[in-house]
C-alpha cells in the first residue's frame, strides 16, 4: 500500500458514485424517511455524512460526481451538495436496493466516458482518516483498469456480527496491496468471525466497489441480462425511467454481481486498515464519538446536558436541556417531535419501535 | 376511631388553611418555580393536588378556606379553586416557611371567628381515602376545641428516614381515638425508625395541625412573642404586610411551636391508618401510580409512550413521542422546554441538576 498523499491529483476519469439511500432505522428519531441518516452530522464536525463523504472524493474525482438518490431527498441533496451539477443527481422513483442504483450511474457514466472508472461510496459511512481511503482507492482505481470488480476490504477491529466479509485470495500480480477475492461470505456468527479474524485471510465487505461502468454492467448482464439491459435503456432514453425502474429487481449489488463474480474469477479486493464506521445504530454512534464509562458523549451543543453519574450518548437537538442522572451507558435522543430512551446494549431494538410506529400509521415520525 | 360518614355535615365554624407553598424541587422539571408541585395533577385524574385538597376538605369546612401562597401563584390558585373567595386567598410577599403562612391565617382567622378551630394541610399531599381522612379530623376538631395542638399522625408504611415522627403517649381522656404526645422526633435513620415502627407508638408526621387559631398564636407568643405580635398586627392591619413580612423567622410550625408544645404537654394526636403521600420525588410518584416490575407507568397520555422491555415512570408532558427501550426503574419526564432521565433510585439527585441551573442562572427552567 503506497503511502497517503494528500497533494496527488485527481485519479484520470475516475468518478465517484455516491448511493444516498437507506433510511438508517436504527438512529430513529433522529434519523428517518424524511430525513435519513446521511443528511445528518453525526460526527458533530460541521459536516453531514454526506457532505463528508464528498468531500473524502473530491481530491480523488475533481467534480466528477454521479449522486443517486430517492425522489424525495433530491432537493436536500442539491441543497448540501452545491458543487454537484443538477444533473449529476439522479433520482430514483423509488428504492430499488443498491444495484439498481449503483448500475444506473454505471449505465450513464458508460455513456459519457468510455474511459471511466467508478467507484461507489454510500453516503452514510465514516473514515476518519481520508488519507488512507485515497491511498486504497487510487491502487483499486489501477487494478479496475484492467477490468477488475475491485474491492476495497476493511481489516476488521473486532469479530462483528453485523457485516459480511470479504475472504481474500492469492496477491494479485503486478498490483501490489492487491489481492484475488475466493469469496464473499454474508453475516456470520460471533463464533465464525472470530474464527475469521484469526485467520487473517478475511476482511470486512464495506460495500466498496472500484470498477469500469461497462465491465459491472457486463457482468449483471452475465446473470440479469434483463436488468442490465434495462438500465442501459434508461441511460440511452432517460424519458423511460419512470416506465422501466417499477420493474427493476430489488438486489444489491453484492448478491447480483459481486457474489458470482467471485465465483467467477473477476474480483480483486484492496485490504485497508483505515478507520472504518457504518454507524449502524447508536451503540457505534456512541463509539465514534468516544463514550467513555466516565462521561456522557454529546452530539450537539454540551451546554444542553446536565449530567450526573452517566455514561453513554446524549443528543440534544431539540434545543432543549437534558439532564441525566445516574445511568451508564444510557442512549438518549431528543428530537422535536419524538424521543428516545434506551441503552447502548439495546440500541438495535430502537427498530422495533419504528415499526410499531409505522404499523400505527405515524408515518410523521418515521 | 369512628366510622367515615361521607353524609355527615361539616364541622362547626371549623376553617380549612391550605398553605400552598414549596417548589417541589425533587418533581423538577415537572414542578418549579413558576409551576410548583400543588399546581399539577400528579395523580392523572384530573385534578390538581390543590384542587384535590380543596374537594377533600370541603364536606368537613363547606366555604371555609383560607389559602396561603405565594404572590406569584396567586392567580393560579384563583384560577383552579374558583369555589373559593379572593380575599381568602393570602399572598405571602415572599416565602418566610410554615410557620409564618400558617400563622397569617390563624391570626386572621381568630379575628374573624371567635370560635374558629383550624385545620392545616398542606397543598401538595396525596391522600387517596379521604372519608378515612375526614373521620380522622372530626376526632381531631373535637379535641382541639379543648385547647389542645392536634397533630394527625399517619401509621407508618415502612422505616422511613424521611419523615419526622410522632412519639404517641397515653390515651387523650374523653377522646377515644387520640392520645397525648411525647415528643416529636426529627427524620431518624432508617435503623431507628425501625425501631420507632417496631413499638408501635411511632407515627409519621404530615404536618397535620388541628388547633383553634387562639390556641396557635398564644402557643407561639409563648416561645416567640415578637412574631405572634407580628402576626396578629398583620393580621389587624393588612397594609403592614409588606413591612412586617420580611422580618418575621424562617422556622417552620414543628420547630416554632409544635415541639417545644409536646414538651409542655399541650399536644394531642389522632392516630390514624388512611394512606398518605407528599410524594417527595419521582420514586414516591412512580409508587404512586402503581409502577410495576413489568411495565412503566405513564402520568399522561399513554398514547405517547412506546415502551419495550422498559419499567418505571415516564411523564409525557411536552406531547412528543417518547419511547422507552429496555431500562428498568427507569424515569423520564419530558417537558417542552427540559427533559430528566433518571431512575427511581437516584430520584433524589434531581435536585443537584436543579441548584446547577440555578447556579447557571437558568431561572427560565427552574
Amino acid at each position: 500500500m503506497p503511502a497517503a498523499d494528500p497533494a496527488a491529483p485527481a485519479i484520470d476519469h475516475f468518478w465517484a458514485v455516491i448511493p444516498a439511500g437507506g433510511a438508517g432505522t436504527r438512529l430513529w428519531p433522529l434519523s428517518r424517511s424524511s430525513a435519513p441518516k446521511f443528511l445528518h452530522d453525526l460526527t458533530g464536525r460541521g459536516r453531514t455524512l454526506l457532505q463528508d463523504t464528498h468531500d473524502r472524493l473530491a481530491p480523488l474525482v475533481g467534480d466528477r460526481f454521479v449522486v443517486v438518490t430517492g425522489t424525495a431527498h433530491r432537493e436536500a441533496v442539491l441543497g448540501q451538495l452545491p458543487q454537484v451539477a443538477p444533473e449529476r443527481v439522479l433520482a430514483e422513483p423509488a428504492p430499488r436496493d443498491s444495484m439498481a442504483a449503483i448500475g444506473l450511474a454505471a449505465a450513464v457514466l458508460e455513456r459519457e466516458d468510455p474511459d471511466a472508472v467508478m467507484g461507489s461510496f454510500a453516503a452514510d459511512h465514516v473514515i476518519p482518516d481520508p488519507g488512507s481511503f485515497a491511498a486504497a482507492v487510487r491502487v483499486a482505481a489501477g487494478v479496475a483498469r484492467e477490468d477488475w470488480l475491485v474491492t476495497i476490504g476493511i481489516e476488521p477491529v473486532f469479530p462483528s456480527s453485523a457485516f459480511g466479509y470479504i475472504h481474500l485470495g492469492a496477491p494479485l500480480a503486478g498490483h501490489p496491496g492487491a489481492t484475488e477475492v475466493r469469496e464473499f461470505v454474508e453475516k456470520p456468527s460471533v463464533r465464525t468471525a472470530t474464527e475469521y479474524v484469526a485467520t487473517g485471510r478475511y476482511r470486512w465487505n464495506a460495500g466498496m466497489f472500484v470498477v469500469r461502468p461497462t465491465v459491472l454492467l457486463d457482468l449483471l448482464a452475465r446473470w440479469h441480462p434483463e436488468f442490465a439491459g434495462a438500465l442501459r435503456t434508461v441511460a440511452a432514453d432517460p424519458g423511460r425511467l419512470d416506465e422501466l425502474w417499477p420493474g427493476l429487481p430489488k438486489i444489491a449489488l453484492d448478491h447480483a454481481v459481486a457474489e458470482p463474480a467471485a465465483d467467477a474469477g473477476r474480483v480483486a479486493c484492496v485490504p485497508s486498515a483505515f478507520h472504518w464506521d457504518d454507524i449502524g445504530d447508536f451503540d457505534s454512534l456512541a463509539a465514534l464519538l468516544g463514550s467513555s464509562a466516565e462521561q456522557v458523549s454529546v452530539l450537539g451543543d454540551e451546554a444542553l446536558v446536565r449530567a450526573v453519574d452517566a455514561s453513554g450518548l446524549v443528543v440534544p437537538s431539540s434545543g432543549r436541556v437534558v439532564a441525566v442522572i445516574g445511568l451508564d451507558d444510557v442512549v438518549v435522543v431528543d428530537t422535536p417531535d419524538a424521543l428516545l430512551v434506551t441503552t447502548r446494549a439495546r440500541a438495535q431494538d430502537v427498530k422495533q419501535v419504528v415499526e410499531g410506529l409505522k404499523a400505527d400509521g405515524r408515518t410523521d415520525l418515521t
